[in-house]
């Protein structure tokens, strides 16, 4: 048993990896910017602070051993091109040295498949995929993990760098695919999508979460790809919510141009997490997609 | 002309580049972390500041147009290795936020030749010879500039990125290796040095700062060497401190043994520095050894 902090404990993902953190026998610390929500699990601790303005206040509070940093600035639609990004490498670096200097001993963190060079064939490999970010996102989250990685053994950390891939379920932001595809088949709403050939790697964000908690209590170090490993059309993703909300007949498949810059196939080889972290997703596409076509359906939407 | 800000001031670089900045016409701002110092060339406004503490804080007061950001962390046998350099990536990605955000134009930036893969042939060319740094300092270095460069556009920035190969001159740090040898050399000490094979390019730190000045007023973006362009045996630096200081008895040539982890060759080509900004050094070795030996000549250490 480990005390652990989580950053970004209020997020997608990070809501979501406190229970199995909990279920690992961990004392379980978290960082919101307001007060503890409503819905955390028993058993977590909160603490009130901003990464931004104070990266080092919290881990000198909770002197964790272990720190799983999900926090990053994800606003849909920005979060690509937002110089925002910038801030939280900083943050992130300084978070560390703080972590380190507080005597923690192993740091867990979000990365991203955008760090790996786009166009490419076949599933991205860590260390054998050329990293060549295309967006000022993927470029910053390389940069902070090339930090981290090279910063490891002066800081006498262990550094874990889980690379995140397209995933989907409750809590997501609106704007984007899945939610906004759901929301406006469940309001009855024509879908129009591109020609859905692009191959991506999607997983549930619950599966997710808890790759991560995985990763958490594991002596992998370094980039591990945290995804299904399954490629599979977008086609098949709008499809299984046209099935899921029983308006398969709303979507308009190919009535949208197809995107610049949007990869052909973007999907991860997960051999490092079937067999270093002994981690498999549970929920397959088309459960998940029906979890979370539910969740959407207890929210409809505010009339416009 | 335009206001220019110069950060690492006060350094060894940084106070040689402020009478080729005025020389240009620019109105140049310079920070320093204590007083102005009593050597400062007349002209030089001179802002009392802490990048680490308050990054945006001289950027705000004087709303540069363009800033030549020189300030790292520099210690001697520490820098290669210290968790400070996670701070100063942090610093020079909040600085430059703020420079933006402040109506800046154009960030000139100290890179190093600790940025590319060492232990190839031949010499380093900007975005061809592979980045892969060995050492935490070089790791830092590229990180920032990668986040600068995927961030210029956003930003509305030009930014360019000057990557210093050997340098020597005066006010060097007396550990490293010109100024090591020279002092023991002119106090009449042995100095054991290796067998002087390794292949490097040393600039004098004046032909450094005027080369930086010169970048600041190009057009250039995007790294570029910052060197003398000629591959020179480590042992003939040497011999030319002992020639200058009369006392080449003194060398022990291969009484040390080679360092681990020390290149064969570390050399720039300087297409782009000659080409684009029609930059030249002007310093010989010789002569600016003889210059350097002279400086430390006037300075004699302290009695042990």
């Amino acid at each position: 048993m480990s005390r652990v902090l989580v950053t970004g404990a209020t997020g997608f993902i990070g809501r979501q990896a406190l229970t199995p953190l909990l279920g690992a026998g961990h004392e379980v610390h978290a960082i919101s910017t307001t007060d503890a929500p409503a819905w955390s699990p028993p058993g977590v601790v909160w603490h009130r602070s901003d990464l931004l303005s104070d990266p080092a206040g919290a881990v000198i509070a909770v002197r964790p051993q272990r720190l799983l940093h999900l926090a990053w600035y994800t606003a849909h639609g920005s979060f690509w091109t937002s110089p925002e990004n910038l801030r939280w490498v900083a943050a992130t670096l300084e978070l560390t040295r703080a972590f380190a200097a507080a005597g923690g001993e192993r740091l867990v963190a979000a990365g991203s498949c955008a760090e790996y060079e786009w166009g490419l064939q076949g599933p991205c490999v860590e260390r054998v995929t050329p990293l060549r970010a295309a967006t000022l996102y993927g470029a910053c989250k390389d940069a902070a993990r090339a930090v981290l990685e090279a910063a490891a053994e002066e800081l006498g950390l262990q550094v874990a760098w889980g690379r995140i891939f397209f995933l989907y379920g409750p809590h997501e932001t609106p704007g984007r695919l899945v939610p906004a595809v759901a929301r406006a088949l469940l309001a009855g709403r024509r879908v129009p999508t591109g020609d859905g050939s692009q191959i991506r790697d999607f997983m549930h964000v619950a599966d997710v979460a808890r790759a991560f908690a995985a990763l958490v209590d594991s002596p992998a170090t370094g980039p591990v790809n945290i995804a299904s490993g399954q490629a599979r059309p977008l086609g098949e993703v709008i499809d299984a919510i046209g099935a899921a909300t029983g308006r398969r007949e709303l979507i308009d498949v190919g009535a949208l141009p197809p995107r610049r810059g949007d990869p052909a196939e973007l999907v991860a080889d997960v051999t490092r997490m079937r067999r270093e972290l002994a981690y498999e997703p549970s929920i397959h596409l088309r459960e998940g997609i029906r979890q979370t076509v539910d969740w959407w359906g207890e929210r409809p939407e505010a009339p416009g």
